[in-house]
């Protein structure tokens, strides 16, 4: 065994060539940089092999081709998520998580269809024993660092136990991977005092107020970028139009400023000289800066990045697939859950 | 009668001088200026009588004395609403409610604690017949216009029959005070398929599916600035978060800038050089500048302002309570919602 600084076998992440609207190129660079980061670990392809080899040798980049597991179907965009994986199972996406599944890969990767990927990791994984409802979550800027926020779109229609289940598994993922302890949760409410939120919060409140998690209550949605928590728990439903709502307020303001800068050359000049600083200031906010988000909950690393990632972008979610084997997120995750069964 | 053009009794409306951080000043003389304006209709005032009249007088106003209608008790903003109504009788809030309620007035406009307005309202004036549960809009600026989304707080837990009623009471108001026939209405979801949702907006789907209103499906968190629909549809939670995320959106904006700004010379040149286009710019998001927001499905006229609004929002609110009046908004609520009586 080549790491020496521990005695587990080594980690192997699949990365799925096919995944994104620049595979394989990206997929394929990308990871394969990572290696160059970090070489303790085994990295496996599945997709098309005649179509990675080619993305190989044409950036000259060296890789074992028995590395390379053939897959011959790819899910599109475009498919539904779970009628894919049922007819797709030749495809990339199927055959990363089977492998996870029969202890062959440690680790999926992929910046492929989201919600075939969130299907194929539990369906085919299956879910941590004890656990619920896996969760996705992502990041945002705050004024001090960065909030996570669980969850945004795994699930909807959230029970009490579930939302407490999206409190533990982000409390270890924030306290293991950005390293604070006792990391702050916060419950997304209507209002910050006990009595304000819905049936299913208030419910959830009593279990986390019960918990040995940093519970600080509820939390309104000014303050998910102020910073006063690192986890936002949410049902799904709500996480995810928070997320895309977030995506919209950008969007628009890049409207505003181009309407802005079309009234008049002096307009014009006053938009182009802070081009720059507002693209900067911007990007804080472009959730791709961030890498993919993890879907925690299944039972081995999940990761699902944008479409559009770039090489950059995959290379990050591989380093940070391998940064949550080595933290052992998923027996942490799983032992935790066991230790609240009593209050679930 | 002085107004010749209508055959209806002329338009009383009430406002809360007491409500808001800077009362009783902004919402008389903001009120008052609302007279200048249009001054087809009744003016009358609650609240602390020598007050309003200090301010009157002050600001060298003329304004009836006998329209001001003494209140002896003030509902503060840190007040808890439903315990602050019941104990608070003679507050401005529950005696310009009754007001209403008494068909002394047509109309109530307040910039004073939110949930109390919303409670006096609902409770006192009560509801229109056939109407559920109330809902509170709001407006945000979208590519080419205004988005109204209901409801953002009045109602959590909404049943898929509320969510309808919202759908049509929402319409109604942008039809009638914007002047926009057959407005598009979309249901908040996590995705555009019919499919997506969670189980009280798959059920409202179907509902507005029967519907005769302008329903083109869902819509997702980053189409409600598109200014793709009109009428923006969702639970009262789910709204509530995104309206206050959106202002923590602002704020962390802000926030970024000025960090920039601190770095460096160049930079705070770069920043000072566009503030003011930066401030123009964001102004559109600034929720004060669409005055007060319509608290829709009570038995009345009832707008409730943000705690900071300066006079001219209250004039706004005024303006908006009249025409809300002369276009018989509280009427044709009434009989939209016994229409749709076999669906819901």
């Amino acid at each position: 065994m080549s790491n020496i600084a521990s005695n587990k076998a080594k980690c192997r992440i699949v990365v799925d060539a096919m995944g994104g609207d620049f595979a394989p190129r990206n997929a394929v660079i990308g990871a394969i940089e990572a290696l160059n980061v970090n070489n303790d670990f085994e990295l496996l392809f599945v997709g098309k092999k005649d179509d990675i080899q080619k993305v190989i040798s044409e950036n000259n980049l060296t890789f074992d081709e028995n590395n390379i597991i053939h897959t011959s179907q790819v899910i599109e965009m475009g498919d539904t998520p779970t009628q894919a994986i049922k007819t797709k199972t030749d495809s990339s996406i199927v055959v990363g998580a089977r492998l996870v599944k029969d202890k062959k890969a440690d680790a999926f990767v992929s910046a492929g269809n989201t919600g075939a990927m969130m299907a194929a990791s539990t369906l085919i994984m299956g879910r941590i024993p004890g656990v619920g409802r896996p969760t996705i979550g992502t990041f945002m800027p705050n004024e001090s660092g960065i909030t996570t926020i669980f969850d945004v779109g795994a699930s909807v229609d959230s029970k009490p136990s579930h939302l407490f289940e999206y409190a533990v598994m982000g409390s270890i993922f924030v306290k293991e991977i950005y390293h604070i302890d006792n990391p702050k949760v916060g419950l997304l409410s209507v209002g910050e005092e006990d009595s304000k939120g819905n049936e299913t919060t208030l419910s959830a409140f009593q279990l986390l107020k019960k918990s040995q998690l940093n519970f600080v209550g509820n939390i309104e949605g000014r303050d998910v970028l102020k910073g006063s928590v690192h986890v936002v728990v949410c049902d799904g439903f709500v996480g995810n139009i928070l997320l895309k709502f977030g995506e919209g307020v950008l969007s628009i303001l890049k409207h505003l400023f181009r309407e802005y800068a079309s009234q008049g050359l002096f307009n014009k000049l006053k938009v182009l000289l802070v081009k720059g600083t507002l693209k900067e200031i911007l990007k804080k906010f472009d959730y791709q800066e961030y890498g993919g988000v993890p879907l925690l909950g299944v039972n081995g690393i999940s990761i699902i990045g944008h479409g559009s990632s770039s090489p950059k972008a995959i290379k990050n979610m591989v380093l940070r697939a391998k940064e949550m084997y080595d933290r052992e997120l998923v027996l942490k995750i799983e032992n935790s859950i066991k230790n609240y069964s009593s209050i679930l």
